[in-house]
């Protein structure tokens, strides 16, 4: 299968690289901007890739939405296979892409959109098939990860450990979509996609690790607990779909504490297999490469459905899903909430919720911080 | 695609049930001992399920090498894809199996005889398409996890520990395999076999977890070390293949100390995706079901391969693996290895060695064993 690549940036040289070596697999023409075509493998026209008869596949490693969108509906149109890293053009356009594969009898995967190396999306198309998946989540954001553990393990305080991500290329310039946690939840609105066959588009809440700070580092360590970005998605009892992002503080012993650096740790639980837990580089080039060959390998053996045609667009309902909350509040500040108990810290109070809804406790941050009130919160995990 | 279940015990009802409701497959007849078919699905005769022309694959869930192999040959001769969670079948006769569903033109699969639920062998088989794998491993019995869990968690003894996972139906009435590692390293053997394309049959190590005592959960404890039975393989500088079993202790920040009772915890290592851990239920009716079951969509989608028909059958070489080890001796006992530490605890003395091989130390252990010396040893995890 003769594979094109879109895009020769990080993981383009990777993908094209592990195609000169793959069973079965062959590397066509990269497409490039104008100008950067310095070699006879790389081409400028996605036209000319849609109409060369030996191109089986296309493998789009671009990321944002346009023009790779428009590349995918060229390349489907003309029967290629489509496989992509890109989680903003799946989060946008994947009901649109999966039609239009169908369509045209061709395979559109994207396991590189979500979790990196870790082999999620795949086993979860794979376990849909036979088995119901009730929930699904984890930490799929490596950079958050990789600076929750810098500012646990060391100490570091929040600018520094964004500031060291940045040097070692974990985040981006513009670090926004990684600390608001918009890249994760990106990724569980994917990973709905697969397992329930619903993409979340709204109602869906993410709180960051942005008001995450040293001295919550130093209060969590004194009561033995360590915090994660975690997203979440599953099933209500009524049949719609939650999903979002919220810091989560484990104890020491939870498998989460376990995840170091910038590894990613996804989890789905079916009702037949159990809980399954998959761990793994959640980014960088080799990583990321290696979901796209093995989409692609997956495609050459005859497997081409990832979100079905028939997946639907929701709104997420979050009113449902309950838990208890830590809240970190300016001494004095007045939670309304349920309270379960409260230990004040210098001048900050930690606060313990009972039982209050995902959705109540996201829109009483917003609430607070509107009314300049600095917070951090993070749910109580097993 | 219609399927044919070989048993009907714990894990066939389970094939079976799932096979009602899996998108694309269809529960077909089911083979019983004589006088077993009190119901109209239940055959007693393989010949019949060969012969039948809507059976399509057939699913094998009895374990043991025989009758399960004579099947096997049958179902593949006559053209249907071959299903099995028999880690004794494949261990003895893989190779055959594989060649002769290469020569029929259909599939064989045995994700369930790795891992239980966890889509470890269905993932490392993807992989090898496209990246080189390097070493595979982990927790893969689910038994001796659960005892170690048991004693370090609850410091019950060794016979309580067994005694415990007997009645929760974990261990056997006769717990060698388990306990001896036998059943971990009949898994590695498989996955080596996947992942290296090459079966080790002979040479191979195993050391279980007979010898862990109270005593040494209290040591243990007393130094911040946790014991696990790993199951390790991988290739050699030479390009020879190890494989042996054997407890590591590890410090309790590592993820190994997070998977709790029953759990598995597979890995493997790519030369391009880095590390991937998956975790989940080792065995069990329905998450050994589910892994059967994925093999079927699997197939069902066109992916038919696992073991390679080329797969070479090779002798293990350990003595090249190296790492340092802690033995309790009996006080006063010597050890005839590099040693960098001796701490006596009571009557016994734990030693720290410095880097010796397995072989070597597997062998030693043999030796004192032979003199009546009683021995425990577990290599220094990181």
């Amino acid at each position: 299968m003769k594979v094109a690549v879109l895009g020769f940036g990080t993981v383009g040289v990777g993908v094209y690289e592990m195609l000169k070596s793959a069973d079965g697999l062959e590397a066509g023409p990269v497409l490039v901007r104008a100008g950067k075509d310095d070699a006879p493998f790389k081409v400028t026209s996605m036209e000319k890739i849609a109409q060369d008869p030996s191109v089986d596949a296309v493998a789009e490693v671009m990321g944002g939405v346009e023009p790779a969108f428009t590349y995918a509906c060229c390349a489907l149109k003309a029967g290629k296979h489509f496989v992509t890293s890109n989680k903003a053009l799946v989060a946008a356009k994947g009901p649109e892409l999966a039609k239009l594969a169908a369509e045209n009898g061709v395979g559109f995967l994207f396991s590189a959109a979500c979790g990196g190396g870790v082999p999620f999306l795949h086993n979860m198309a794979l376990a849909v098939q036979s088995d119901e998946i009730v929930s699904v989540g984890g930490i799929l954001n490596g950079t958050t990860n990789y600076m929750l553990d810098n500012m646990q393990s060391s100490g570091l305080s929040y600018a520094d450990a964004l500031s060291d991500a940045q040097k070692l290329g974990y985040a981006e310039a513009d670090p926004t979509a990684d600390v608001t946690g918009l890249d994760a939840l990106r990724k569980i609105m994917l990973a709905c996609a697969v397992a329930f066959n619903a993409l979340p588009t709204e109602g869906l809440l993410n709180e960051g690790i942005d008001s995450f700070s040293a001295d919550d580092v130093a209060y969590l360590r004194s009561v033995g607990l360590t915090c994660r970005l975690i997203a979440s998605g599953g099933k209500n009892e009524d049949g719609s779909v939650y999903a979002y992002v919220e810091p989560v503080v484990f104890p020491g012993s939870a498998a989460e504490c376990s995840v170091l650096k910038n590894f990613n740790m996804a989890r789905y639980n079916g009702k037949n297999s159990g809980r399954i837990v998959m761990i793994g580089q959640g980014a960088g080039r080799w990583p990321t490469a290696s979901a796209v060959l093995r989409d692609l390998s997956d495609i050459s053996c005859g497997r081409r459905v990832m979100m079905k045609p028939s997946c639907s667009v929701v709104s997420a309902n979050n009113a449902s899903c309950c838990h208890s909350y830590l809240v970190r509040l300016p001494a004095g500040e007045k939670l309304d909430l349920p309270i379960e108990s409260c230990e004040a810290r210098g001048n900050a109070c930690y606060v313990r919720t009972g039982n209050v809804s995902v959705k109540q406790m996201h829109e009483k941050a917003a609430e607070l911080r509107q009314a300049g009130v600095q917070v951090f919160f993070a749910a109580i995990g097993e």
